[in-house]
């Protein structure tokens, strides 16, 4: 039993890895903080958990995590860079579900993220958390940079394509849907439901933090990648759709066998028949990404469509797809459950 | 291991059994019918469930059903009380989610249906499955009616109430909302999107055919229960929110501890702390009714609220909450799963 | 022409005054203010006014008012309180949108506002701004209260009942459903999008602030008015629906008939036909009240329906009814538009 | 006054016109026809419009339209082109909202639309009625093709780039997302709340009958103009955001200064400042295009942001500017109201 803390256990993420380990039979929560609830029960806080988690937030503390074998965090950007050191010294393994550690250049990491790495030495032993990637890296790992959730769906798009040079690396273009939840569990004007209900917008078109992540993984394929990476905002609680262009270099690729050979084996990536559409609604709630590939041949392009659930895939569940694959866990363990629909 | 067959697998009662089905463990789908849509694999239809299940729709057959050990009735009203009889004659336990076998007085169904009942001597032997009214008769029932959602949040509101005879039973108020899925799987205008999307309506308010429902199993427990019930269509997929008056006898009754008592035992019904308003989402997807009382000084009225998901405690989990006790598993077996928030 | 100053103009209501009084061919907007906004284009806050209003917010002073016949709060409790009289000293007069001056009893109104009221020598002669009950009163007022959103439906749906002596005054419910946007313009994690769509549930069932002010206006009419109020938030931006009950004295009034006959004239509340179920995006954008009342004979029961707009008929538009009256304009002018719908 | 008929006004352009010609001071809609619903009034089927329009559906019949000036064809495709030369014939000009004139191509419009066309020679004479490319042909035809909602963003995007020789024409990439709206007024499963509403997903990907439309204007303006185009269903009533990609091929162009010059005396197309991103609920219920236009130099690309309401600057409000026009009115009467915000 994976004995489990959770850093910062009031925003969706984290929420979100209650949900899914609730009944997860090989993980157990020992530990949640948050300073702000510290001593409130958390199903007083999410009263959905009323009945399946007992347990308080406590005040963060290194030392409260000194049973746990695995701790998450899931908090703001650099938290993690703070306190990862001393979890690691102490044989805990640390899985973040923000950015501290997911770019490697750490110059790059600063410019997006404006202030200096608190701990840039660890950033080289970060594995970044993306098993249709870096499957056995992660198993070794103590260190786990857990993707953003715009990158998981771009590369899982682009993957099979960058793989086998079947596109002008540098022709492509993101043009991502992300539900309100992927700006996480925030008062501000700009989220509430009558600011973002009913209504559509593009934001960050000059240049959002996903974009170095997306483009360091891309260019770890093929160092001339470039994108046009363009996030809109839906008026939905979950769900992410990548709409992702590239120029095919070759006209007679069998793409749709090309997908379905390359991801045969991944229990979370499903490749959808032929001429699909996949709609955000097939993955609510559940840890899988489906895509759909068509070819234009009137453009010479390739129209892949990549949908996810943000808070799963692009966040909790992928998180636990990691610890699994972290503590020789079956990888589907505890994610097996199909998306909610309607 | 219950071998289920599932009678119109297409509407969302269907679709949300197979949800709640894809990881219990003490039951297998074995057969899956639809006239529509017979030879189509299940995950075509719904591609949630891509992944989960491998069966197609089968043509409707009374034969199909012949390994089954318990067969659902996921279909509209006036289907199970054709088939049920021949069920039943083979052995096979029934459980039917619509209404042919929920109201016990042959005319009253007949008024309120519209029509005949085919099967006027089986409604007598049903057993109305709400495990909370009638536990010990569904774990020895070939027949079990569920109930309909509104019934259910309703009478769960009003159990303790009436039991103790607290509350005049002839001022019974109760205003419910509803998610647009309680409407079922129908292409209809009024069910689009631009017509239910931000816009709320009662409907249905000189009579609606869960009043009569309610009405008997309230007289079941005092014959003097009279109650005004208005349905109101909400703008969201799932949930139900019961708001249920009553006018006290007693004004210093200690309410709170009377809920809390009453369902100390229920493993989904929670009473929420004194003063709760509990909110919809905090049961999507989950089979579990949370409920808070108030008590109105100045008016000596009790307000009662009560949420459920429509379509799992007040559909498709609570008939695999029957199915749970029918076949001697335990009750929550595949029904702990918390529920999905955001 | 009108000249107008509106105090307070970047919530809700602000924005609405001036999205109603864009095309109003009467009134002018001179002056808007906003503490934290001054200095910043009204249509660079909401760029749905670009186009239509060049003005910028400035400080708020009560010297900027002095071009004005008419001031607008349209601001949170207890800001028109302090500015009022030194406006109304002046001769320009005042229509609040917020709660200051709806009390008459002031120890009520300090009892549920939680202060002191800084102004009580004006509460007396402030006018109650709902016009089917003092049109003649407002068209000479100087300091109109404008109503509540929910005391407007509430009342419209009452008052031909207790006029006529037609229910029991101590029977009454109402069970009311708001859409989001009357809890204001306000960051809050309540509000959010996540954590208010796809979910319903009562708030404040012990008492809400316009519980003494409903009280107030059908005590005015009959001394003996009781009522249970419970406001219920729904995930939709706009829209307003009380369903009210109470107790038929008589069994054979010809209910229709009198809301008919009693609203013939009133060209903003709209009665339905016999057993009609208004929609609340049959008034979306629109100054109406939609009512349908229905009888139920087995109950003794009046359940009264009534849907309005809570940010026009329920605020913005309404107090610019009550401008028309009070500056002798056609009190239609500029409130004709139909309602959005889809 | 203009006296108006609209032929099929039970659809949404046709209640959408309603709405916008309710207080239009230049025209009066005299007779509104629907096969299925002759001799129901119109605020029957539409609430919203009681108070407004005392009129009711009549049988359609080409003499009912004798005394009009104009007729508005709010119908599906094929409709228009079977009764359109007989109201030519008698004087009566025609604005036909569905595509029956769209494509001056008929082997073309023949193969996105299935079947012959039954008008091909009336096709060449009609103008496409988009006001910011074809105002002067507009203010003297007799038949005018309105716009899609999908072309009308895009074109607009579009044109100063086009116009100007700014992009490489066969770079076009044009990502749309649509409210549910644009889909008609129909019943079918796919547009019911529970299946469009929390969810995205692209649809018509190989190709959209929209694609030709676009491709028909762009090559009018350059020749080599080719593009792909996505569109995607939003879960939201109202909307449409176009995100257009295109290759510069000039990188020191003043972009914005262009785009402001370009339209500086529509009333209708809004340039956003620099660095906006515009909100599709910022034009909700109004005849605007907001667009705002960015380069992004690591990439030498634009990517123009453009969005409108799809029923109003997408269908009936612009019909109504194209009346105005064709009568010689102000091009903004009855258009000038600004956007519903929230």
């Amino acid at each position: 039993m994976v004995k489990i803390g959770i850093v910062g256990g009031t925003g969706y993420t984290g929420v979100e890895l209650l949900r899914l380990l609730a009944d997860h039979p090989g993980a157990a929560v020992e530990v949640i903080t948050s300073r702000s609830y510290a001593g409130t029960p958390v199903a007083e806080v999410f009263p959905s958990l009323r009945g399946n988690f007992d347990i308080r937030f406590t005040k963060p503390d290194v030392n409260s995590y000194q049973n746990c074998d695995l701790v998450f965090f899931a908090t703001p950007n650099r938290v993690a860079m703070d306190q990862a050191e001393s979890l690691l010294a102490r044989g805990i393994k640390v899985i973040d579900l923000a950015a501290d550690f997911r770019i490697q250049d750490i110059p790059t990491w600063e410019a997006w993220y404006g202030e200096s790495h608190a701990c840039p030495s660890l950033v080289q032993q970060a594995v970044y958390g993306l098993p249709e990637l870096n499957r056995d890296a992660i198993k070794t790992a103590s260190l786990v940079a857990n993707p953003g959730c715009y990158p998981t769906s771009v590369i899982l798009a682009l993957l099979p394509l960058l793989r086998y040079e079947l596109i002008d690396p540098s022709s492509i273009i993101a043009d991502c849907k992300s539900g309100v939840s992927g700006a996480g569990r925030n008062a501000n004007i700009a989220n509430t439901y009558c600011e973002s209900s009913e209504s559509v917008k593009a934001y960050a078109v000059p240049g959002h933090r996903h974009l170095p992540e997306i483009k360091q993984i891309l260019q770890s394929i093929n160092k001339n990648a470039e994108l046009v990476f363009t996030p809109h905002l839906m008026p939905m609680i979950r769900g992410m759709h990548a709409t992702v262009y590239a120029d095919a270099i070759d006209t007679d690729t069998e793409i749709q066998q090309v997908f379905e050979t390359f991801y045969r084996d991944e229990p979370f990536v499903d490749v959808m028949p032929e001429g699909s559409h996949p709609e955000t609604r097939s993955v609510r709630g559940a840890n899988q990404c489906r895509i759909a590939v068509h070819y234009l041949d009137a453009n010479k392009k390739y129209v892949i469509l990549a949908v996810i659930d943000n808070l799963v895939k692009g966040a909790a569940g992928q998180a636990i797809q990691n610890m699994n694959l972290m503590f020789d866990l079956d990888e589907t363990t505890g994610l097996s459950a199909p998306g909610m629909m309607p």
